[in-house]
């Protein structure tokens, strides 16, 4: 069964049905608009849909749906354009549908610990939002203080505190969804325990807005933590410092966050961000950040102390403490940046591989391997502890993986790589445009398949996000 | 589109080939295994299936599954049988196929703190495992010492530590799968976080047995935490209570279970099991089970007083604090035996709702209001820090609620309920055979669509475990 690709053209006749529906200033065709709809943060690519409309309400968008669903006009939903694999890119033209004015948070419910909020919140805002009232919300990518938690829902983001409190789909509880053809659903029950029927709601959750179009959220809220401690840890050797990743579970801790950098992306981001208290020298191949987060200082001291001891075994370097709010704030900053400042510096194409923890030296191993043989440069951070590593690829020449056939056979050896250690190509950026070639490399036919059934239950005219994950064809 | 249930009779020809691929001794027709087979831990329900396969292998199921699915022979799952939805009854006759023999333990993977295993495993021998390892596998159902991990998978269990650590879901990384076809597939990868297509894990995760048959599961693990509390605390009202399990949160602990059990459930319990720490006098109408748990004592200790005081602004009587491992061992064994003692003793009609947790001194009393309306005691104890309550129905006459007209009418009374609460129907048992004409009141037809097509997709000749959760006709 073929399911083309939609490929209606958009009409004058359907810029007046929009604007009838958003109001005239909420469609925008101008030149400066569709371009800069047309990019997000992933790597140097630009597909400028043919119009842009910013919705307000649930109501607004099922009505758009139910044109573009009648006459197959593409329609790409949008957040806040910061993802890294083309997920919101409108490579199909079309409709581009931004979500930015649903941006309020709903309701803060302090007796159940729960937040229903609007996908448009810039998820640093909801976070601080419900902080406030002592709850919190830990999911939080790096770019937490532009992107919004609609995106995140789609793409099911982690960041460093995964390693301790699990990452979107571990909070979402509910979803209001428009379906492609307009109807609008919610996918549970605002309940912490659920096994009434198929989990639809764990499976919107990364499925990169391509089965419906996200217009609530409710999420799971937790006690905020009273405390937090952060150190940062020198190596002089990459192996040795993911080896010591692994050891600190197997001893019984489990930090808040439990980064890994290696040297080269710090000095690159040092040159950035002022950051006189990290050590940079030629001893240091990577720095380990570690966090431990609870209610009891002596506790948390007591567990620092343990792991920087157990941390000798694995020819740590000198241990920097942060002292105070300020000195855990720029190491943050330091490691929140990493991407944009070795984005800056060249490093466009990147990966986000993940892999059983254990296995993360032999993955540093093996990208270097790779680099050597096809020719680029590559710097590593990101979750050790979730074994989580992205990989920043410098290429003199190739500036982009999609479209490029050179850099997707490197990139095949890599995923290949990533799949004999028992990993997988998508941590939590997602697979949206560029990714897309590899998916053989780590499922079979009969899963991909299955994927694309499910793609045609919730979207039969295939117009929601085609071509985002996989193609229909 | 309508997909008929499958129909197709079983010939002596298939009998043989059935006992060609997995042995002679594993095909069973005998009256006794037929009868044996025919009914779970559901109400008072029996179907006897037409044949009885206990294969040993994934391969083994493959090729019975394609058997099956040429000719159309419906194909009941079952594990342990100690469901309370009727999710294992093959209400179809067919083959009833038996996961018993698939009863080991494959690797525990200390580097990477995962266990991979088959579902056969009872849930309790697989903690128990894991613990001589100092590692924790959370979600054990009341019945873990004789339930199947994979029944666990079907049905999402949680059990009492899902307050503090999550449900199955939670810990299950990557299935793999047996397809309706035949067809063996791993559904994710080992890792701790995964944005790579649809998450087919999750989506198998609850699906009772109708998307495929699970034949080994990665689950991740956590470190043991080194001690745990527990106490008992008795409340003059049910109301109080339950408000009392709100507040516990709401300032700020997580204990690691938070039980409620009505007085009435601990009457009939404790004439099963020998109980002379638990108070059960005229002034008490519930208990609290509260426990704590993590790698440090004394503030565990704190954490157990705080939460001791703040339950006498709710009417709290004196707290019972088990001394040691015995105590401890008793007070669970209670809780854990209460839904078999009051079901032995005429309550044989068991819910599963669950509701936001500030919403459970509601659902108590309109659980109450019914019973005296539709002419039924029921007890009630159940996750109260989840918001997950069970509800033992003793109807004078009416000892099935499947089947049975003025049931039926009662129990769409409490879902209605449930849903007005923001509830749904079951939190941990799942919907199987008897819940499925509650559905509508807490799903719209479009999700029963999406769910319908997703079997589909899956299993077009609608062979497996037909007929539970949903009717696709």
């Amino acid at each position: 069964m073929n399911v083309p690709v939609a490929k209606g053209t958009i009409s004058t006749e359907h810029l007046q049905q929009f604007r009838s529906i958003v109001g005239d200033s909420f469609v925008l065709v101008d030149e400066e608009s569709l371009q800069r709809y047309g990019h997000d943060e992933t790597e140097q690519l630009s597909f400028p849909p043919e119009v842009v409309i910013k919705p307000r309400t649930a109501d607004e968008i099922s009505a758009i749906m139910k044109i573009c669903n009648r006459d197959l006009i593409p329609v790409t939903p949008r957040g806040a354009g910061t993802g890294l694999s083309g997920g919101a890119l409108p490579h199909l033209g079309g409709v581009l549908l931004s979500t930015e004015r649903m941006n309020q948070i709903l309701q803060i419910d302090e007796r159940n610990l729960q937040v229903t909020t609007e996908p448009g919140v810039i998820t640093e805002v909801l976070q601080n939002a419900v902080k406030e009232k002592g709850l919190f919300y830990p999911p939080d990518p790096s770019s937490r203080g532009s992107c919004f938690i609609g995106g995140n829902i789609a793409e099911n983001s982690g960041g460093p505190k995964a390693v301790k409190y699990g990452v979107v789909k571990d909070y979402v509880l509910n979803l209001e969804l428009v379906l492609p053809n307009g109807d609008i659903i919610w996918t549970g029950a605002n309940v912490l325990k659920n096994s009434t029927g198929y989990n639809l709601t764990q499976l919107v959750v990364g499925s990169e807005g391509t089965l419906g179009i996200v217009t609530k959220i409710v999420l799971r809220l937790i006690p905020f933590p009273k405390y937090d401690l952060l150190m940062l840890v020198p190596f002089a050797s990459l192996e040795k410092a993911s080896e010591a990743v692994s050891a600190i579970f197997r001893a019984g801790f489990v930090p808040s966050a439990l980064e890994l950098v290696e040297i080269d992306a710090l000095k690159i981001v040092s040159k950035m961000v002022d950051s006189s208290a990290v050590p940079v020298n030629d001893d240091i191949a990577a720095h380990l950040i570690i966090e431990v987060d609870g209610n009891n200082m002596d506790v948390l001291m007591q567990d620092m102390e343990s792991i920087a001891t157990l941390l000798n075994d694995f020819e740590a370097g000198e241990v920097f403490f942060a002292d105070d709010a300020q000195q855990k704030a720029e190491l943050w900053k330091l490691r929140r940046r990493a991407a944009e400042a070795v984005k800056a510096s060249g490093y466009t194409i990147e990966e986000d591989t993940v892999v059983p923890r254990a296995e993360l030296p032999a993955l540093i191993k093996g990208v270097k391997a790779l680099g050597k043989q096809y020719g680029f440069q590559a710097v590593c951070y990101g979750h050790a502890g979730d074994g989580n590593l992205h990989i920043r690829i410098n290429h003199p020449t190739i500036k982009n993986s999609h479209g490029n056939a050179e850099m997707t056979t490197a990139l095949r050896a890599l995923f290949e790589l990533v799949h004999e250690l028992g990993g997988t190509i998508s941590g939590e950026h997602g697979i949206g445009l560029i990714q897309k070639p590899y998916l053989s490399t780590v499922f079979r036919a009969a899963n991909l398949q299955l994927m694309q059934q499910i793609k045609k239950a919730f979207d039969p005219n295939n117009i929601l996000n085609a071509g985002k994950i996989f193609d229909l064809n």
